[in-house]
């Protein structure tokens, strides 16, 4: 496995889909299809883990450490994990989901909202690939803190997601039923993107995606496939360092941080940058 | 299966806790345990689904509709999904949980927050379980409207998440690195459990669970359990009925509903209820 990612010429670039959709004649699949041939049109490299078409593994158990008996002592799976990522004795189909995160430039993760966050498939797919040592438990040397929200192994990279729902726009919007879309993925875009170190991007989401034309259906992938292209041109969200200086020890905002409560405070607008 | 519920006395209640940690020697195996325990002292039914003990099939696909050909049609699942619901045809697993949910007067998701969600058994139990025509896509007969977010084949059980997170209390704080406990559970408790019409109390969390002493497991295990005896005496989050009169037709919040934007907007001041 790579431990240093080789960056592309600025003009190719190189992007890793992670698909989580059970179809591959979905509208999801006709997405991640018009994503690959359009970034390659423009000399980018493109991967994907076809999560589906993978059977990937979505539980992580003692199975996961083959080499180990759980007979005469309980499993810590994030302890057996971080041996595991030391001793390079990750099972295959985890250790090749990390080479490939460390040789992308931006890292997409494509799926359906399923109960307003990711099929398990793919939260499969973080628990196991996102191993202690690889994306958490990562010391940055010498200071006694952790590499984490804003640093990491993968930092530098971008991500960003790619999301379809039935729902319309307005139920996701400030005041509509489900609550705000950006909040509802927060878990995913601060919680895991953020914190292992990736510059994550607001996200591209299709509302209504139920029943489209093949017109509405060519639109929609057009507009994909543009989101792709500018990724590294676009801004990342605004989420503040862990070490940056924000939080004191305790990892709370200082007083002297603006932007009151909740999610959005962990935002720092332009100007705070 | 049973199709409706046969509610115990009321000094008798039906607990069911859905489990989702691999390892029944953990802190989560033993607050289990006393839960069963310390409810059955009291007299109270408690069964239980525990998922990793039960290898629960945790992804959502093809496979879960095995007299279905998906060679010249496309899989969607949703659809299938209430066609199997529709016709008696579900997976005995999926049939059995559903079963299981109907004869609980509280159904209580125990698991350790992984990525500040539920570990991917448990959301693949969420994403298979919660068919359409369960739990999802009922109509409300005669009004075009959806038994949904208040109401539902579930209305009228308690339910309640019980979480345990290595983090401190203050990283999940109002200003924490994490963002805000409850609104990280947001999308469970109002997008899944108020969504398929359960009454959601407030979660109970343990925060700090790595290592704990004997003592401090025992005191904490005392905690879950007067958590749970009190379950049917807490008010409920009062999070808002999609058809309750303060959603327009679009179900969006209407303007003269308080509450300002975001997740806390679908929650009821008790003034409002």
């Amino acid at each position: 496995m790579p431990s240093t990612a080789s960056p592309a010429p600025a003009a190719s670039r190189h992007y890793h889909i992670v698909f989580a959709h059970p179809e591959p004649r979905s509208l999801n699949g006709f997405l991640r299809d018009r994503a690959i041939a359009g970034l390659g049109e423009k000399g980018h490299v493109v991967t994907q883990s076809d999560l589906y078409a993978m059977q990937f593994k979505a539980t992580a158990d003692a199975e996961d450490f083959p080499s180990r008996d759980f007979a005469d002592e309980r499993l810590i799976y994030h302890r057996e994990s971080g041996m595991a990522q030391a001793s390079g004795a990750q099972l295959e189909d985890i250790a090749t989901e990390q080479a490939r995160l460390l040789a992308a430039d931006a890292v997409i993760l494509q799926f359906p909202l399923w109960w307003f966050s990711m099929p398990a498939i793919l939260k499969g797919w973080v628990d196991r690939v996102f191993a202690t040592g690889f994306a958490i438990g990562v010391p940055k040397e010498g200071t006694g803190q952790w590499l984490r929200y804003g640093e990491g192994l993968l930092a530098g990279r971008r991500a960003m997601l790619a999301v379809t729902t039935g729902g319309r726009e307005a139920q996701f919007g400030a005041r509509g039923i489900h609550g705000p879309i950006d909040d509802l993925l927060f878990p995913i875009n601060h919680g895991i993107l953020h914190y292992i170190g990736l510059d994550v991007v607001a996200p591209w989401v299709a509302f209504q995606t139920t029943r489209l034309t093949a017109e509405a259906a060519d639109m929609l992938a057009a507009d994909y496939v543009g989101r792709l292209l500018s990724i590294f041109d676009a801004a990342p969200i605004g989420y503040r360092s862990e070490n940056g200086g924000d939080y004191d020890d305790r990892q709370v905002l200082k007083p002297d941080i603006p932007g009151g409560t909740g999610f959005a405070a962990h935002i720092a607008r332009p100007d705070q940058r």
